[in-house]
C-alpha cells in the first residue's frame, strides 16, 4: 500500500510545504520506500500542461524529490504518490501516478490499496483501447476506467454525468479490494476513499501551519492573496494544527478551483480512525 | 525549429556526456531557448519503464537539466529535444517529447521541423483514437501516426512491417513540410531525416571523445565493457573527433541494441551540408 497527496487550487500554487512533509514518509518517518511519483498540471497559454516526475528511489532520499522541494513549481492540480509495493515489482513501470490521454486531455491517476487479482472479471466487458504498460492492479484499473469512459462517452460529457459514472465505477470496484483513488485532468481533482483520505481547504483568512512529519512551519499570509483557495487531499493529515475533514468510507468527491463541486457517499457514512485504517492496510500486507 | 538527440544502447547507459553538450545549445551556444524535454527508457524487472522530464526554461539554465547532468540515469533508449518555438506557444503543453501508449507500450516522439497547417487534410482519414493535448503540428502528427498504426495493426506487427509502415508515412508527410523525427518504444529507436540528422555507433575499441559545445573530454574506455554498443543520433554532431554518419534527406532508420536493424532511403540519396540545413531551417523562420 501507499500514500496519496493531491492539490486543487484556483491559482497557480506550489505544493512545496505539503510535499516536504509528505516525502518524509517515503523512507524517513514512514516506510514507503519503493519509489514515488508526482504530477503537476500547470496553466499555460494553450491550456493545461502536465509535468510528471518519477523515481524508483525512496522520496526521502531521491535527488528528484530534493529538486522538487527546491524548485517551486506553480500548479493548478497536483497528484503525488509514495509507494510501498504490494503488487508488481519495485520499478519505474509500476510507479504511480499513471498518465493517459482521453478526449484530448491528459488524465493522471494514483491508487492506494490493493485489488484482488481477478477484479476485472467481475466488471462489465468494454472495448480495450488503453492497455497497462506495467503489471500493477492500479494501472489495470486506470485503463479499465478509461476504456469504460470511452465506451460510455465518445465525447467528454458534462461534469455531473462524468463524476456520477466514475463514482459508480469506484463503488463497484471497491467490492473487490481496497480502493483509495486520486484522479485529475488538470481542471478537476477526483478522490474516492476506501479507507483513509482527508482534505483541507485553505482560504482567507490564512494562518500558520505546522508540519507533522518535520519541524517546519509556514505562514500562508506571506504567500497568498485573499482570493486564493487551495484544497489539499492526503492519506493521513500533514499538519498538526489545522482542521482536516475526513472522507467517509465509500465517499467520492471532486474539486475545481479549490472548491468541492461533487460529493457522493453511502447513506450511512462511517469513518475509520487512523488506527483502523492502519490495521486494514496491515491486513493487505503493507503499511499506510 | 529545434534540435533532436537520441540514444539506443545494448546495455543501460547514461547520456550525461552527450546531454552536457546538447543542452548548451538551449540558450548558451545556440538559441533553442523555448524549453526542453528528455525521455529515458530504463530496463526493469517488469519491462521497460519510462521517465520524462520537461521544462519550459532553456536547457542551459534549467534546474531540471542541471539535475539530469548530475544524476546519471542509465537508459536503453533516450529521446531529447530542445525547442525554438515555430508553431504553438512556449509552454509545457507544447514541449516535446510527446508520449502515448499503444499496444501496452509507451511510445515517445519528438519532431524537428515544421509542417504546413493543413497537412492532415492530405493524409488518408483514419479513426481518431489519439487526440493532441497541445497545439503543435508535431503532436498532431504523432497522434495521426498512432491512429494510422492502430487502424492498420490492431495488434503490434513484426518489426519489418512496422518500420515499413512508419517509413511510408514519414515520406508522405514530408511532402508537406520539414520533418525530422525520433521515435521510440523503449526497444527500438526510429529516426527519419528531412534535413540534418547524424548518427554515431560507439563500440569496442572505445576511445576518447571531445565535445564541440563545451570543453569536456571523456575516455569511454573508463566506463564501458567490450560488449557495449551505443548509438547516438543528433541534429548536428556533438563531438569534434569522431566519425559521424549522416542520414540522407528522406532516409529512415531504426536501431535496436545499438545496431541498425532497418534502413530505407531514396534511390538517389543526397546529403545537406550543415550550412544548407541551417539555411532550410531559416527558411522555416527558425534556427537549427
Amino acid at each position: 500500500m501507499c500514500q496519496l497527496l493531491g492539490m486543487n487550487a484556483n491559482t497557480p500554487t506550489d505544493i512545496n510545504f505539503s510535499f516536504t512533509g509528505f516525502c518524509q514518509r517515503g523512507g524517513a518517518t514512514d516506510q514507503h520506500r519503493d519509489g514515488f511519483g508526482i504530477a503537476f498540471f500547470e496553466r499555460s497559454a494553450s491550456g493545461v500542461g502536465l509535468r510528471v516526475f518519477h523515481d524508483h528511489q525512496a522520496s526521502a532520499q531521491s535527488p528528484i524529490a530534493d529538486l522538487i522541494q527546491r524548485y517551486p513549481i506553480k500548479a493548478m492540480n497536483v497528484i503525488a504518490h509514495i509507494r510501498k509495493a504490494s503488487q508488481g515489482q519495485v520499478c519505474l513501470t509500476n510507479t504511480h501516478p499513471f498518465v493517459r490521454e482521453i478526449w484530448g486531455e491528459a488524465w493522471v491517476f494514483a491508487h492506494n490499496g490493493q485489488l484482488q487479482s481477478d477484479f476485472l472479471q467481475h466488471l462489465p466487458a468494454v472495448p480495450e483501447v488503453y492497455r497497462p504498460i506495467g503489471n500493477t492492479d492500479s494501472e489495470a484499473l486506470f485503463c479499465y476506467l478509461l476504456n469504460a469512459l470511452r465506451a460510455r462517452f465518445p465525447e467528454k460529457p458534462e461534469s455531473e454525468a462524468l463524476f456520477a459514472f466514475i463514482y459508480a465505477l469506484c463503488q463497484q470496484v471497491s467490492a473487490y479490494g481496497l480502493l483509495n483513488v486520486l484522479l485529475s485532468n488538470g481542471a478537476f481533482l477526483w478522490a474516492f476513499a476506501g479507507s483513509l483520505l482527508f482534505y483541507l481547504t485553505r482560504q482567507a483568512p490564512f494562518g500558520k501551519a505546522l508540519l507533522t512529519d518535520r519541524d517546519v512551519t509556514i505562514d500562508f499570509r506571506d504567500c497568498t492573496t485573499e482570493h486564493d483557495r487551495v484544497t489539499i487531499l492526503v492519506t493521513v493529515p500533514l499538519t498538526q494544527n489545522e482542521a482536516w475533514q475526513q472522507l467517509a468510507v465509500g465517499e467520492g468527491v471532486a474539486f475545481h478551483n479549490g472548491a468541492m463541486i461533487f460529493q457522493a457517499r453511502p447513506e450511512r457514512p462511517h469513518y475509520l480512525s487512523i488506527e483502523e485504517g492502519l490495521a486494514i492496510a496491515r491486513r493487505y500486507g503493507t503499511g499506510v
